[in-house]
């Protein structure tokens, strides 16, 4: 349960990407290293429909073999090495990878003081700046992921704009990953906004120009998550930078998406219908795993964020921490793999500052499955409570003793 | 005539590839990042078949999407900033990139002192080691392009044993480029050898141990030559060098190649009915192509380098030169870009020492095309020749005149 990866709904696609198999003898040539222009108009018109809220013109759109080669791309051109990057904490723990292995920029996780909501709020980001700053990293950059992963949340509108507007006087670039955008379910769905919706009415309201948010303002989205399509390396950012999408013009070439897997692609989103009932069905199948996850965790007891999208469930076993410690938290995890067989990834990975929360992904099988490894894990927890009880008791009755 | 790019048998493959769309419903999830098992095992099989001429361990296989990819991917693992790569000079052009823009490793060419065979040899390495050595860069990397690209030849036996000793005593990594492999279709098509037949030679000679080898040596290895699939950006390497392939099965994620994609390619090369079929059909076209450039070349007494693999002609157009520089050469290009609407890849983009080569790529048309290109190119020179006659003729006179 550690692997971000939904198998939830992929039937549905694998049999519509069956029937998308009339691909172009172009496709055999060498294409555009951005994106084809079929996918790029695809992947925009889905974009702007299900979830950004605004215009997307395909000509803002960069293709790599997913996410993770589209970060890679994009800390190269946008940072130098040494450079940081702040991120609200917890946070997807590959982004250190992705920013750091090729090109040594420097992962600055933001811990919330707010440790109800997880909000962040400007304060923590402009001490982070200077923390940092004392340290000899120049932040470059604010990550944000929206719905979040691992908390499954959604940013509030005015959290954004309100770290949007701050990013930009500081001339940081802003990214925002939005690769969770269709995986949506709880009752506060329609409360996600994009950050180019946000960023477009900062425009209009007077508060940015539009010159220096087509500089800064970048989106992440991809084919992974949403559409259980990890293994297909499907990644693309949105972005109106010039410069940017220059780079990405030869760049791209060094982790560019076979033409034949773009046209399938393609031809599949162009079938709004599909996409409609896709979505809508994928997320009625998030809700119900969501939903037999957290009644279990409650029947037992067990804390955890509500969550309203995403794949994740942010649970709060505290509780059966030895001590507060990241020692502790370490051996609770291997004794959930080693009793339960379950792997869950601990809140350290995250960078979170407390020890004893887990990121659990509920999606990456199915619901029967869920079920046994619902019951697996709440029973562990269950006992170990007992054992601690009565280890408590026996410490009681040795106090006692000792102090009779 | 520039890209590298072969339209004569897509039409083979494209057929085939419809019909290899059963893939199993895991294409959506996470694969290998270095490559999925039954794609490794199918281009393995092919590559041991069809040119290797040695058992391939599909253990011993990274894919990544393209050999751009994979040679970006490769001097990342095994070089630092600033060391130096020894090529043979003419080489490819985007070489140059591939290995500098993100690895910043130096390429440092090394021009054939032989100009008729252009056959790189032991002491011009040594020299060229030498000579960057004096300017503060250690080599590190022997790259060999065989069948050769621009030239179309490939390299003896001898050579390449010499060149592997050479390089192995010095302690250099070899990576041989095999990508044209398949494409053969001269008299001396029995000639090609690939490295690692060489190196297992070496080894039972004694001549070499198989621990260094399998440290230093390597192979690329694509789809898009011989199998006309750019658009595929399908590229491997083979190595048996234990940390590298460690290496790839991490860093492979910044460039995997779509499972899709993958299952589709591996169904295609388990047939090897097809594959022997195919790869036949293809080098008759080459042939044909290369026949029909040839000889018109000959017919218009333009001078080239006999080729028998690859889809390059190597074009001596010295004698159209105003004067033996680079900067006529340009003017040579930008006159054949103006006239003939033909883009040619001039000799000092592929490194070449002396000003006036041109390499053709004669595959990335079809063969009706291919002839109206060769009309042009020939009516351009002899028109140009012409010219110079008349023009040589007027000057004849003028300095008669101006001598009496």
């Amino acid at each position: 349960m550690a692997t971000a990866e939904s198998i939830l709904s992929f039937d549905l696609v694998h049999d519509k990407i069956r029937s998308c198999r009339e691909v172009p003898a172009t496709v055999g040539l060498y294409g555009n290293f951005r994106g084809g222009e079929r996918l790029r108009n695809a992947i925009s018109r889905m974009m702007e429909r299900t979830f950004m809220g605004v215009e997307v013109d395909p000509s803002h759109i960069c293709i790599s073999s997913g996410v993770t080669a589209v970060l890679d791309l994009f800390f190269f051109a946008t940072c130098n090495p040494g450079d940081g990057c702040l991120i609200p904490a917890p946070y997807f723990p590959a982004f250190d990878n992705d920013m750091s292995i090729r090109n040594e920029v420097i992962p600055i996780p933001v811990q919330p003081t707010d440790t109800r909501t997880y909000i962040p709020t400007v304060h923590e980001m402009e001490e982070a700046v200077l923390a940092a700053e004392s340290k000899g990293i120049r932040a470059r950059m604010l990550l944000v992921t929206n719905p979040g992963n691992p908390l499954g949340t959604l940013y509030p509108e005015a959290t954004l704009k309100e770290l949007l507007l701050w990013a930009v006087k500081r001339g940081l670039h802003v990214l925002s990953d939005e690769i969770y955008a269709n995986s949506k379910f709880g009752p506060s769905v329609d409360e996600f906004v994009s950050m180019e919706k946000v960023t477009k009415n900062a425009v209009m309201e007077g508060l940015l120009s539009a010159e220096t948010a087509a500089e800064l303002v970048h989106t992440a989205y991809g084919m992974s998550k949403d559409f259980g399509m990890n293994g297909f390396r499907v990644g693309c950012l949105h972005t109106k930078n010039k410069d940017l999408l220059e780079f990405w013009q030869n760049m791209g070439m060094f982790a560019a998406v076979s033409n034949d897997t773009q046209h399938a692609l393609a031809i599949m989103l162009e079938d709004e219908n599909f996409v409609d009932k896709y979505v809508k069905e994928n997320n009625r199948r998030l809700k119900k795993s969501y939903e037999l996850l957290t009644k279990s965790f409650e029947a037992a007891n067990l804390r955890y964020m509500p969550a309203c999208a995403a794949m994740f469930c942010w649970l709060d076993l505290k509780s059966l921490l030895t001590e507060p410690t990241f020692t502790a938290e370490d051996n609770l995890w291997k004794e959930i793999l080693d009793e339960c067989r379950i792997v869950l990834t601990p809140g350290q990975a995250c960078h979170y500052a407390e020890p004893g929360f887990f990121r659990v992904c509920y999606a990456s099988m199915a619901p029967a499955s869920l079920e046994i490894a619902c019951a697996r894990l709440t029973g562990f927890a269950e006992k170990k409570r007992r054992k601690r009880k009565s280890r408590d008791g026996q410490l009681d009755i040795d106090t006692l003793r000792t102090n009779h």
